[in-house]
This record gives structure tokens, C-alpha cells and sequence, in this order.
């Protein structure tokens, strides 16, 4: 027996195997049970011996702590122990000397044994094994632990855990997978060290690469940080095995800043070694339908992310807003996302109301950096695409110039956006290609359309099918609305109002088609275009109005919409006035049976505002 | 050969085996077929023999019955036999002396042969075996049949047949199942015999456990027998794998009672021993949108029953109605049920119509045992609940209050379960809750909300994420709610009625927001708390209308609104006029274009109607 | 070394294996790699040899074509070569001597390598192998291919190649598979001979067998070649795996017409060995909202359909419409489905405009033989499906009944399918069958309501729970009916017109309950029918109205609605009119603010058309 005096006493860390053992030294060990013949002392998860009655020392209880000297170990790998009762020791941790293998290396180790160390990203109850999916600085992988059919394995064990695997690798119907031997949550220092490791690499592995922008644009170098914070967050998402649910305003711009960042998220998963229905479960993109993100919308998110939480053991999604999201009619949905500690970030190029940054893990928005909407988010969503995966690049580069006409941008990164494409696309195609976008997606309603909108903007190189395909989407737009026109222009009526500027008002659900393209909002725009053409260089209003809205269009009036709201919900008591948008183009809600004294009040107001003193004469098409 | 005066021919039972077959004696069999050294002779399912040659009697055909002698059993297996023609003789049967092995226990019979007695609960053909879920008095559990890829196996055998099942228990991918090796569906007396063996152990275990309500209550004890009849079908639906669908009213009480149900559903479909998945097809929950089961609900219902039952071979499911099903309204959608033989049970606390009891399995009402709608869905739930599973009481007490504020009870009942939960809940987070639940439902439109809505009730013991939840959808709820008053209230009109009465009347279409929280109804309500608060002591009445409808709510107006609603019918001739509810709360519908007459004839109708002298000076809240 | 001047060059073709290979012929290779020893050549995509480094002429690179002989075979298949340098040669191609197996017959070579020739008609990547569909003459069946998990093998076939496979036959979860050991994309000569091969037998598989007509009928037996091709254009799709897409009009015609045709399509796909999941996915039902194929109807099943060919290699579907799809309102729609090839039918039994022949692969009409709608798209839906499937006539004969009574028939076909079935169904049950799936269809929505539908047409022959379910359905309808007429009729109108017409005016909106059955177009059919009981042996005009539009039905005057609604449209500016039908029966639009002027114009129009002098007495029912 070995002097006590300065025994040392060690305690086998979690995966110590046999090779970690050795003869004559003393270990701490847990009673796990009795035989006639000895005790059963566990010297970790994995490894236990037996303690001779002829070596035990006094009476124990089962879960009881003793010391054990390790007498000898056989060739079947049974261990052999004695009781030892040190009075002064030193208490040292042997820790496994298995190297760790990385979870991206698993395609070289089939059939072996295999030490890991990973955070959980999943756990799925299956009516088998459990199902752990494990993320770490290399990659991500399923281990697969069973205990009874349906049982939970390893109950201890939660989401986000940091835990120590040791398991052999199998292909099972050809994925790889982990058949889990041993588990364990870490705890302490050891998760700590686990965790602090893993994050550093998945932080790093994130890290966007230096790209340059894909045009000059100094509002857009001034945003680079923000937008790398945007791809960073995304990026780790994708690596952590978090879905990510991409909701964006459903127009032109909206969903080419959506369709780059899908190409680039679905594209990273791939290559993370994910098969295409991971890649669909892991992101979902939907065209809101409101300019904001509703509490209707989150409600719907929250719904479906804590059944997938609850029953596949999914994580809690990352939602990314895309033109729209920066105003405070977006707070009410933020404050659920806060509830339930659902990061969000925004792209968009609305004026920011600067309370929801309160809410955000990141915002880019050109009016942090003193630019307008006229940097679109479509030329934001392509620059956040390239930074998430720059392989992207090719296949979107012309979205934002397609955002750019589609948003009647006139920031001067529309015409370079435009230049860099300008051999494959002109103008008139983007302008096109815009509108089909619009024309599709009205149809679609609410649906991504993934395919079918990939191939207008023509994500995979077939160019002839897009032509085609936009010229009947345009041909299809164009007579809609021309019917759309013919219908209404002959109901405007004008006014000259007291500021000089023409005022044309139309019912656009009275002299309307309704439920079909185009909706009231572009149709007014629609009558605005015509009318400010047939008025070249004077002041013009447009509203069309239904039952308990109207929608102002307007040249050359200096209105401040937002502002005129405000009043007017004050000063017309029962009117149930709001709205808002932008100074000259916006919508107003009201309840229907105030409609007139509201449209009254609008008109009013607008009538006294001053007008541009000098427009060109040619409005711009 | 035997002496043939008192000859015993034995009939081999389904599933015996070698050792059952005796050296000596004689059996009768069926001839399967000839080869140019005998005849092959079936002696049932599973064995056969084979009659040299020599040893025929007669000339026979296939399929006909003869009997044999078993000369000699050799050690292969193969019986060599002689056909014997006793003129006198008596036939006996051979059970198999095997042992019956229950559906509860295979999971230690794992790699072993059991023979297994039960009935068919599901016949689902995959593209590979046929797998037969069966069901007896232990448990449940599946069975894979294998003829050919894609072919029916045993397509004698049909959903509720009782079954003679020989197989060895694998596991399949971590799942239990029987591989068959022999399946007979049982006729006459053993179908008989084992249908009724199981019937009554499965009677005997779906027979609740005796338990006390979770407060004193004369009228809940007399209603307690029916409610451990619905609790005893239901329990008899999880252990028979039938599906369960369970509609109810979109409100607090509503969401409440079926919440509660649920948790002790689910629960016990997991203590059965199936995974989460199986628990999602078994039960649904849905949130119904009008306040009766509709026509358009049960076909929705039934076009799933149907195509689950032909696709996975699910049984057709049993149907269960709470906090609406009650009224005559829920008769066409019942009578559809009884087409295809449904069951369907009721929990509700409004006024019953007497005839729906012809088309009800239970139905649990107040109004049966003299009480009224003061023991509301939610308290009756919860009690039916803790009958299904005891287990799953400490997780929902608290909703019978949340029920009973949010549905204004003011039986006696009410402050027995606010007591109950007093140090956990006052009653004006209870209050808080019920809102919560109310404003939620009604973003999560029809949906069941499944997760988000436990979060709210506090299911799982998250109180600190319940009160941030719930305090954010209060203050949501609030501001909408506030906002509508803001727009509604300028415009409701007064005129005191010949009796006395106060009636305060609003378009709520054309002077409050649409399509947004609160809606049409509870708009009204809001507005008639108001005026009721302003007019201490005094009748009154609000009569909030729309195109087609008017909400009617009083309060010391002794109103009969079913009876006012027929004489309307008769006396408005086109006037399309149908309606109800309670005696003074209530809705009627009417025709667009007779909106005016119809409004006019109701308020005529109102002003002749005696008001209460003595009214409590103070409305409550 | 054999004598080169004229000396025979081999080329292995795909799939020849050791067997084709002589010893002391000359072949050409490709030169694969390198070693110390020698230079390894590839033979064909099976074969390599090694040319020993001393038998080496000339120094080459990878990827090179050189000539060699084969020295030796050894008997581990190893193969010595020699290179060889002719100068004269001709070059002869080998084929695989190994018999080609046909797809139909893999069941009788499970664990047998087999050689296979077949077009790919479905390329699933799944997290495993690649899952390649392939189709021959004598069936289809699944190929697994294996490179590395998710990674797609084979990347150069393509879905529509014609290729080679060599592979072993597997029952893998007991479904039959190919384990891909060899696969070659066929070019040049052989693609064209598999392809036409394949092609040929395909073509004469899907040819419909010769039966007759279950009635007489002149018109459909010009119609015969037509529904030949039709049924032929569907049979192919199935034998080829190509999804079929079937929209029908909402009504018990087309209901007829298109469960018809789905029990034909899925009797089939059944019979070629394929399990109900894969009739699901390969075959869907869909009602049309509209009484055409509109942009919105393809828009979502272009988005399904995309999607299905990028996640599941799916075809493209063909699309089948059926009582609708043969006006210039489908146009549009037919249009997207060209540029994305896909290939469209019609059967339908309205009036066609020629230009949607441009569209389409096949076209049923009975006008294109002089016919006309007497001819329903039910009888020609069941005549097609009998010709797809003749073994589903039993289940269908009575279809063309119920259609000619729903659709109100008057050609003499009707009488001839009523006489088909007399002695099971009497007209006034076909009447009943009609109007319950009316009713049930509109509370189905646009659902397909498979199992139900089949339930009230009987198509399972459960003869009692048909008669229950129509019966019960028939009550509620008539019941909803009678309601909506106490509420319509004393609300009509009436004006003797400068023809001496009846004209009924009624305002179907504000008069009739909403958003119930029968709906606005059905409630003026109703009013109609019984105000020409009221009017025997007069003209009668009626003029069901809503917002903005108009439902026309007429007896006795000889109105020609299209002309009206284009003569209309010109006149009213700003009016927004459209609209048509048939020549006395349609339908026709506006916008709301200009009801009035449209109805004007209308009932002028209306008043100036001939009346019928000589009308029966008695309206039919």
C-alpha cells in the first residue's frame, strides 16, 4: 500500500477508457451496487471495478464516495480494486488522452471509435433512439443514443448543453452518424472550457471574408460593418443548426433582397454537407403581406417554432426582416420575438424609427449613414448575400439593379449597379423583370414561389426560359392594367386646390376591378403616372380611396403625411385615423362611416401646403 | 389403428404447433395438394403433413376435409400421416397450449416467438409489409406482415377483427414489432372469446380512477357521473388507437377546457408508450370559428377521417365537442357523424336543446342537473381531465379560474377555484390571462396555437416567462381595445325606450377598424361595460349592428332574444331574419337590404319589454 | 502481333463486361493512370487492364485513347494488356452479349446482377444515394446510386436520358431496388435506339384497348379518336411516372367527369406495382374556383410543381382540365404552362374558342363534332376513364347519369345513360346524387373531398351509406334552399319588357343570406325556376345582381349574351364590363360604381331581342 502521507487520488474525467487507468493507483469512485462476493465501485460513466469483500474497509451505501486502489486490471478488462481510506491526499482530475476528433472529420472515421466534445443544437426524441444533433468549431453531425425505445437518452442532457461523446462512427442508410456509448453534460470549467473553445471557432468560422462591394458606393462602404454583423449572425445560424426565417416586404425589391440572401443561406448548407430538405427545414423565407411585420406574423413564426422546438427539439429560429422592419409598427411583433429571446435582424431601407434597435441584434439601414431609400434593399440584401456565402455572387449581381428600377431609386448606385450588368441586362429588361416580380407575386399571394421566382430573375443561367417566361409576365401585367385603366381614368375627378396644385380623387374600389391585379395601391400609382404626364411640370395629387382608405400619391406638394395623420387623428374625433409612409407618398386608414369628414380634412390640409416652385416638365417615367 | 367406436378427432386451433400434435392421434385436416408420392394435408394454418400414397383411403379433392393419423413426427419436423375414416366419432378442439403473450410485455421478449390474442386496430399497407397495429387488454403494439412489396397481407383479416397472432419481436429500428409468421382472424366462439376478453379488460382499464373534485360542488357532483362516462371513452379511444378531434369555442373558457383535456390526453398516449408523433395524429385540437359545430367543420373533419382511414387504415375518430355542441344548431354536423357512425361526446355549458342527446355517446351539461352556465366548459374540462389522468392535475388547476373570469361566471363555483390557486394566481392575473388568451386566439385565427398557448395558461411551470408573456399581450390587448373605443364610442346614438330603458346603438362596421383585434362583438361588449359603468343602476341596452347582424347585450332587461328572434321571423316577411343565444345576451342575422326593418321591429320589440326595478347601483366590472 | 493490315479495332459499348473480352483482340482505351510498372487503360466505363511498362510504345497522357491488345485474362480478371500502334483498322463497336432485363420482371432476380436499358424518369437526391426512377418498356423501378452520402452520383444523367445500368437487384425494406454498380448516360446511336425502343413499346403499352361505348351515341363515336388520345396521352404519363395534375369545375358534372378519370388513373398506377403514397404524389385532384383554368390555378401548381422537380427530381406534370379549359379565358394560364412545356388537356363540353387548340396536346368537345353541352364533361370523363382502365366501368356507369341530370341534359345520351342503370338508380336519384354533391362540394370548398365524393357517388359500391349520406344531404340542401328563397323571393321585382319578357330583377347580395349554400349564381338559378312555373308558356328573363356583377338566366328569348356583354362594354365608358357565358345563360361583370348604367344598358338590350313565339306550356323541372 502506498505511503498516505502524499497520496494522490485521482478522479477519471468523463471518457477516461481503460488506457487511462493504471495499476497501483488510487482513484475516487461512486458504490453503484453489491454482490456477495464485493461492491461494484463506478470510476466514471464508463469504467467500473469490484472491490473483494476481503478489500473492503467499512460499510458503504450505494452513491457513497470511496477511495479505491486499482490492484490489478485483466485481460477482459475487468478491474480488480481495494478500498484505500487516505487521511491526506491531493486530488488530481485525469483527463482523457483519446485525442478529440472533429465532427467535419467524421467521413474519414467510419467504423471507429471516436471522442468528441460538442454543443447540442438538437435533440430529437425519435420512437427509437435520441437523436443529438452536435455542433462544433469543425462542423455538425447526429449522434444517435438509445436506452429504451422512445425513451428520452440521457434526459440530463438539454439544448445548448456542452457535452463530451464517446461512440463509434456508422453510416446508417448512408449518413453519418455517432452510435453514442457514453454522454455527458459537462459542467463547470470543463463546459466553460468546451463552450469558450467552440465559440471562439464557430465566431471565427463566421467571420465573413474581405470582399469588395460589387459597385463603388461610399453609403454602402459606410454600412459594411453593420452588414457584416448581418452575414456574421446568419452565417453562425447556419453552422449552429439554428432555422432561419426570412420574412420580406413582397414586391420587386423585397424579394430580391430575399432571393440573394436564400441563394447564399441554402447554399452555405450545403456545403456544411446538408441535403435539401435540411436546407428547407433550416429556412423558410415568406413575402409578408402588410409593409410591416405583423403580430399576426409572429404569431404564426411563434407557432410553428415552438411545435418544431417541442417536437423535433429544434432550436429557436433567427428572424431576418427585409425591407420592412425598421418602423415601430414593427415593436408589438418585436416585443413577442424578446419574450421568447428570438434574435432579429433587419435590412431595409425605410426611414427607421430608432426604437426598434432597442430590439435588434442588427440593422442596416442607409439613413443610419445620412443616405435615403434610394439605396434599396435589394442592393443591401445582394451585398449581405455575398458576405454570407461569395460563391453567390455571379448568380445574383444583377438583382439589385432590378430592386433599383424597381423602386424607382434615383441614389446614383442605381445607374453604377445597372453599368455592372449592363451587357447582360438593360434598363427596360430590369424594368421588366420587376414587374413580372410584381405581376407573379400578386398571384402567388403569400407564397415564396422559390422556384418559379428563381428563375425570373434567373438565378440558374437560363436565360432564354426568363426571357420567355417575363415577356408573358409583362404582356399579362400590362393588359391587366391597361383594363384596370380603362375603367377608372374616366371616374377621376380634379380640382384646383388653393396651393395651386391639381388634386384627382378616384374610388378605386367603386371604379375598380377588385381582387385582381392590379390592387388599389398600384392602381392609384398607376392613374398618378398617367396624370402627372398629362400635367408636365405642375403640382399633382393623387387619392384613391376606398371605404376606409386612401392611398396619396403626389408631385411637387411638400406634404409631410406622417405629420397630417397626426393632426387629423386629433382633430377628427371618431375617425379611427392613422397611416403613415413616406413625406409625399403614404396611405391613411379611417373608419368607414368618417370617411368623408377624413378625406375632407386630408384634402383640406394638402390645399394649404406649399408646392415645388419649379418641376421639370417632362415627369420621369 | 385406434378402436373407431370411440374415435376423438381433434380440430387443431389456430396458432398450435408441433407441440401440440400427438404421435397417435388423429386429426381432422384439408387436403392442399398432391405429388405423385402422397398427399399433403393441412392440419391448420401453420402445420402440415404428408399421407404416403399407401396410405390413402380414397380419391379426394382439394380443399376437402379428411381425417389423419399422425404416424410419426420426425426430427425435422416433417408428419408423416394416414388417413384414417372413423364412421363414429367425437370432434375436439386443441388450443394451443402456448402462452399468450399481452402487447405490454414484448419489450422483454425481444428475438423471442410469442403468441399474441387481439383485436386490429389499424391495417396500414406500406409499399413493403403490411403492418397491423393491434390492440388487447395490456397494450398495443404493430405487427409487419410480408406476402410481396406493396401486397396486402392477410386481406382476410379486417380493421376490428380479433386476431391469433404468431411472430418474433424484433426491433426495427429501435422499434418494437412483431414479425408475423401466422395471422388468422379468429371466427365464431374463439372471435367471440378473445373480443370479449379484451373488451372487458380494456373496459376495465379505461374505467377512470376515483377521485375527488378539486373543490366542493353539489352540482359538479351530480355531474360527475357523466363525466366519467366522456372520461372513460376517451381513455377507451387512446388505448383502442382511435383518433381523437377536439373542437371547441375560440375563447378563454373554450381554450381552457380543451387545453386541459389535451394535457391529460397526451399525457396518456405517451404513458402508453408511443412517441410524440403518434400523439400529433391521434389527437387534434382545433378552435372552432362559429359557436356550434358547423356543417362546413364536419366535412372538413370527415374528408381527413376518411382519407386517413383508406391511406394509413386509422380507425374513424371519435369526436369531442367542448364549450359548444349543445344547441340544435350542432344537429346537421351530428347527423353527418351518424352517417359514418362517429361518436361523438359533448362538453358545454350552454342552454341545451334536448334532441342533441339523440346523437351524443355523453354530454356533460349544467343545465342537466339544474345549473346553468355559471359551471363553465372550463371548470368541467378540467375536472374531465384530471379523470382521463389523474397525473396531469397539478399542470392545469388554475384553468377553471381562468375559465370562470374569462367567461363572467357568477356561480358559486367561481371563487371555490380562485381560492384553490390563490397564492399562485389572483384573481386579476387570472383576469389577465383570460384576455391573453382571448387576444392570442385571435391572431392565431383558427389555429391551436398548441405551444403558445400552454405558455400562456403556464402548463409547464414557466411562471417568469407566463407573466412576461401574458403582461405583453394584456397591454397589447388594452391598446387595441382602446383605440377602438376612441373610434367607436363618438358615434353610438341614445334614445330611452317606452319602458324605460336606455338603448345605446353603434355600427360597429362602419365605425370601428375591421379585420383587427377586438372584433365586432366584443367591440360591443366593450361598449355596453362602458355605458353600463356611465349609467349606474339604470337598464340598459346596446345594440351593436353590422350589414347583416346585430350584438345584442342588456343588463336589467328582462329580454327572452330566442323568442323576440322567432316573432321577427314571422313578421318580417324576406327579412331572413334567424338568431339566438341566451335569454339576454345574444345575436340575430338578418338580410342586407331589410337591416332597417329588421333593427326597427328588434328595438320595438325591446321597448316592450319590463325592466328590473332593483338593480345594484354599481355595474360589475 | 496480328497482321495490321486489316487489322479490327474494338470498342467495348457500355456494360460489356469480362465475357465480351477476347483474348489476342485489339481494343481502344483511355489511358487512366500511371505506375511504376505500367500505365492502367480503361476498356469501357467497367473494364481496366494494365499494359506492363516494357509493352508500352510511345509515352502518353491521362485521359489519352490508345490502342492495346489483350495478352492474357487471368483468373482474377485481371487483364494484360499490350499497346498496339495500326496504322490500318477498322473500328467495330462491341455490344453487351448479357440479356437486357426488363424493369417488369426484377421481382424473379432479386440478388441477381442484371443489365438494364430504360429512360430516367425521376433523379431523387436523397441524404443517402442517389435514387434515379427509371422507366422501359416494361415497367418502372427504383436505381440506388452511391458515391458519398448526399452527394449526387452519376451527375451527368439527366432526367429524359436514355442509359444503361448495371446493378443487383435488391429488397431493400422490402420494396425492390437496383444497387447501381454501373450507369452510362447513352449517346449518339444507342441513345436513339433505347430511346426509340423504349419510345415504341411505351407507345403501343399506352394504347387503349378497343371497347365500345356503354351507350350509343353518334357524336361520342366521332369523339372516339379524340378520347383515344387522350386516355393514350394519360396512360403514358403513368407507365412513365410523369405527375398528373387534374383542375375540374366545382360541380356535379365535373365532379363526375374527374373522379371518373381518377379511379381510372389510380387503378392503374396501382396495377403497375406502385403503393397508394406514390398515387398520391403522382396524381391530383383539384376543384377550380372559377369556370376556368386561371392565373392564379397555375401559378400555384407551376410553384408545386417546380418545387417537387428541384426536391424530388420530379417530371413536370401533365395538366388535365375537365369541364373547363376551352375558352379564351384559359388562355393566359395555357400560356405559362408552354413555356415551361408542359403539356395540357382539355375535356370539357363548352363552347370552344379554336385558339386554345394552339395549347393544347388533346381537346374533347362535343362541338368540335356538331354537339353540344347536352354532351357533359361526365359522360365523356366516364367514356375516357373506362378507355384509360376498362376494368373501373362497373364502379363508374352510373356517372354519365348523375352528370346529364346535374348539368340539365337535353340530348338523347341523357335518356340512353339513365336507361344504362335503371334498374340501380332512378332519375330522381341521379337528380339526388347530383344535388348532394353540389351541396357537399360547397362546403368542401376547393378541397377534393376524395374519400367523401366517392361515398356519395358509390363508387365502392356501399350502396346503404350512399343512401343514407345523399339522403341526408338532399334534406340540408333543400332546407338551406327554401331559406334563401323565403328571403329572396318577396324581394324580386318585376317588369313587362318592349318584347313582352318577364323581366325578375333581384338583388342577390342584399337579399339572400351570404357566404352560405346556395350560393348567388345558384340562388338565381332557383328564382328563376320557379318564376317560369309561375309563367308557363312565357318569356322570362332573370337578373340576379350583386355589387358588380350580374348572373343572367332566360327562357323564350332569343338573347345572344356575349354580343350584349361586348356590345356593352364599348357603350359604357368607364364601365368596366365583362363577362359571357353561353348564348341564354351567363354572366356578366362591372364595376360597383356604375351598377346601375350597366343594368340599364343590359335590361334595354334584353328588351329588344325576340321572343320565342311558341313555348311548352310547362316549364321542365
Amino acid at each position: 500500500m502506498a505511503n498516505q502521507e502524499d497520496m494522490i487520488v485521482y478522479s477519471l474525467g468523463p471518457g477516461c477508457g481503460l488506457e487511462e487507468v493504471e495499476e497501483g493507483k488510487v482513484y475516487a469512485g461512486i458504490v453503484q451496487g453489491f454482490a456477495n462476493f464485493g461492491t461494484f465501485v463506478q470510476l466514471n460513466a464508463r469504467l467500473k471495478g469490484l472491490v473483494h469483500k476481503s478489500n473492503i474497509i467499512g460499510t458503504h451505501e450505494e452513491k457513497e464516495q470511496i477511495f479505491v486502489q486499482v490492484i490489478n486490471i485483466r485481460n477482459n478488462g475487468n478491474i480488480d480494486l481495494a478500498e484505500v481510506a487516505p487521511t491526506v491526499f491531493r486530488l488530481e482530475t485525469v483527463t482523457r488522452r483519446a485525442k478529440v476528433t472533429g465532427l467535419g472529420e467524421l467521413a474519414s472515421r467510419v467504423g471507429r471509435d471516436v471522442t468528441l466534445e460538442a454543443t447540442v443544437a438538437q435533440i430529437k426524441q425519435t420512437s427509437g433512439p435520441t437523436i443529438f444533433t452536435l455542433v462544433d468549431a469543425t462542423g455538425s453531425g447526429n449522434a444517435a443514443a438509445f436506452v429504451e425505445a422512445g425513451v428520452r437518452a440521457y434526459p440530463e442532457v438539454e439544448l445548448g448543453d456542452s457535452v463530451f461523446v464517446v461512440g463509434e462512427v456508422m453510416r446508417r442508410q448512408n449518413q453519418l452518424q455517432i452510435e453514442v456509448s457514453a454522454m455527458e453534460a459537462l459542467t463547470g470549467e470543463d463546459a466553460q472550457r468546451v463552450h469558450d473553445r467552440i465559440e471562439a471557432a464557430l465566431d471565427a468560422r463566421a467571420e465573413p471574408e474581405e470582399i469588395p462591394l460589387l459597385i463603388e458606393s461610399e453609403a454602402m462602404e459606410q454600412l459594411r460593418p453593420e452588414m457584416r454583423k448581418v452575414a456574421k449572425r446568419i452565417r453562425r445560424a447556419v453552422f449552429e443548426a439554428q432555422p432561419i426565417i426570412l420574412r420580406h416586404h413582397a414586391d420587386a425589391d423585397g424579394i430580391s433582397a430575399a432571393v440573394a440572401v436564400e441563394q447564399a443561406v441554402v447554399s452555405l448548407i450545403k456545403e456544411e454537407g446538408n441535403d435539401l430538405d435540411t436546407a428547407y427545414y433550416l429556412f423558410k423565407r415568406s413575402p409578408s403581406k402588410a409593409p410591416f411585420y405583423e403580430i399576426e406574423d409572429i404569431t404564426r413564426d411563434l407557432d410553428f417554432a415552438l411545435k418544431d422546438n417541442v417536437r423535433f427539439g429544434q432550436k429557436m429560429p433567427l428572424i431576418v426582416l427585409m425591407d420592412n422592419g425598421s418602423t415601430e409598427e414593427d415593436i408589438p411583433a418585436m416585443k413577442v420575438a424578446r419574450v421568447y429571446d428570438i434574435p432579429m435582424i433587419v435590412v431595409d431601407h425605410h426611414h427607421p424609427d430608432a426604437i426598434v434597435d432597442d430590439y435588434l441584434v442588427a440593422h442596416v439601414n442607409p439613413y443610419h449613414v445620412g443616405a435615403d431609400f434610394g439605396i434599396t434593399a435589394g442592393m443591401l440584401g445582394t451585398e449581405v448575400a455575398r458576405l454570407i456565402f461569395p460563391g453567390v455572387s455571379d448568380r445574383i449581381k444583377h438583382f439589385p439593379a432590378v430592386a433599383a428600377v424597381g423602386d424607382r431609386s434615383e441614389a446614383p448606385e442605381r445607374q453604377r449597379y445597372l453599368d455592372l450588368i449592363a451587357e447582360e441586362y438593360s434598363e427596360d429588361v430590369c424594368k421588366d423583370i420587376a414587374l413580372a416580380l410584381d405581376y407573379e407575386q400578386f398571384w402567388l399571394r403569400f407564397n415564396d414561389g422559390r422556384e418559379i421566382v428563381k428563375d425570373i430573375l434567373n438565378v440558374d443561367g437560363e436565360r432564354d426560359l426568363q426571357d420567355k417566361f417575363v415577356n408573358l409576365l409583362v404582356d399579362e401585367a400590362n393588359a391587366a392594367i391597361e383594363g384596370q385603366m380603362e375603367a377608372s381614368m374616366p371616374h377621376v375627378t380634379e380640382e384646383i386646390l388653393p396651393n395651386g396644385a391639381h388634386l384627382f380623387r378616384i374610388d378605386v374600389e367603386i371604379f375598380a376591378h377588385r381582387f385582381t391585379f392590379p390592387p388599389p395601391g398600384k392602381t392609384s400609382g398607376e392613374i398618378h403616372d398617367r396624370l402627372c404626364k398629362q400635367h408636365p411640370g405642375e403640382p399633382v395629387v393623387t387619392l384613391g380611396f376606398g371605404p376606409d382608405f386612401a392611398v396619396l400619391r403626389s408631385r411637387g406638394v411638400m406634404m409631410n403625411i406622417p405629420q397630417m395623420v397626426r393632426e387629423l387623428h386629433e382633430e377628427i374625433r371618431g375617425g379611427g385615423i392613422s397611416g403613415g409612409g413616406h413625406l409625399v407618398v403614404g396611405s391613411i386608414k379611417f373608419v368607414e362611416g368618417m370617411r368623408e369628414a377624413a378625406l375632407a380634412g386630408l384634402v383640406e390640409k394638402i390645399g394649404r401646403v406649399p408646392v415645388e416652385s419649379s418641376l421639370p416638365a417632362q415627369s420621369e417615367d
